[in-house]
């Protein structure tokens, strides 16, 4: 099957049917429904066989997926078998906060090292090692690093986006909050923070608008 | 008018929309049209449309929009004239790279303290307060706060969400990797790093895959 490009809201749900099935025993269960699990999840039956259509196309008639290989292209979406290697720049608060995140691991990224412009914070030692920028751009091209993050301020964002694009990195995380311009074969995810926060300060105003009337 | 929740995306524009609309000479110019601000923004204009009736009904046939009262009603929805108190919970890394972070406030949003548990991070001399989780309950009742973040760990997310509501608090901002109970009248947003990552790196894998057929 063609690999599908999976949206986020169904990536999200993943780790949840991942659980659900792994609890199965192979043995018993080699076969497993949309419908079942729809109702062991609690979640609507034609969300699950949308999500499952995506990984793993339609089922068999009448017994639906054989666990096993369901579980297997599952993991595969989260990118079980090849963690992807990602280095991020920017080890001030934020980096650091992201650098000590545990989650990344389980949904298939790997954040093999951090680079700083700031000798201060340079270290060998952390668990991710936080390296001088003078070694980025050989870091980058001998460890094949095709997925960056930047958390830097707004002033340096777009030079060390150039900078992760001339050392062949093809996606870029990017949370310094101003608009980055890449070239139209590199992906870029802006995490906007004051616009999240923006939004549910506008929801909640207009909550209490409502409750008032 | 009815004051209706703008969409996350409209939100964006509206910085975009009040940094032309400022630039007008309200003499000159007392009245804008959308056909203006979309080729001035280089926008669709269709989607100023949209973003507009939002925010200000249909504008007057031929006209347009009334410069002044457009940028004020654009104001108006990022909380300009209002800004919401908000209070954080956790200030480890991530809380910190929040407190630190300066774009909130011109999203309307302007954070007031932060709480934590360690003794250690307690400090009324930063430009945010960090005072101990003792103090929280009444410094949201006496300041009657809306808006809270949690910043916590897994761990400890759904007491303090818990606490947020007891203490008055409509609307939750949460970074801690969990679900999170809330009842109907409290608003919940949460922030999946690990997902937005997931959803970046699956997408690059599925452009890569392409690439080679």
């Amino acid at each position: 099957m063609e690999k599908m490009s999976i949206p986020k809201a169904t990536l999200g749900r993943i780790p949840r049917y991942l659980s659900y099935l792994k609890e199965l025993s192979p043995d018993k269960e080699p076969y497993v429904s949309a419908t079942a699990i729809s109702k062991a999840l609690m979640l609507g039956e034609i969300q699950v066989r949308k999500d499952l259509a995506l990984v793993s196309g339609i089922g068999r008639p009448r017994l639906g997926y054989e666990t096993a290989v369901l579980i297997e292209q599952l993991e595969d979406c989260l990118g079980y078998k090849q963690l992807t290697s990602a280095v991020l720049v920017g080890a001030g608060k934020l980096g650091s906060a992201l650098l000590q995140y545990g989650g990344f691991e389980h949904f298939g990224v790997k954040i093999t090292a951090a680079f700083d412009r700031n000798d201060r914070v340079i270290s060998t030692d952390s668990k991710t090692p936080i390296l001088p920028m003078e070694q980025f751009d050989a870091f980058c091209k001998e460890h094949h690093i095709l997925l960056g993050i930047i958390t830097v301020g707004e002033g340096a964002a777009q030079e060390i986006c150039d900078r992760m694009i001339q050392s062949g990195i093809k996606a870029i995380w990017n949370f310094a909050p101003c608009k980055l311009r890449v070239p139209e074969d590199v992906l870029l995810q802006s995490e906007n923070l004051a616009l999240s926060l923006a939004h549910l300060r506008n929801q909640l105003s207009h909550n209490r608008q409502n409750a008032k009337q």
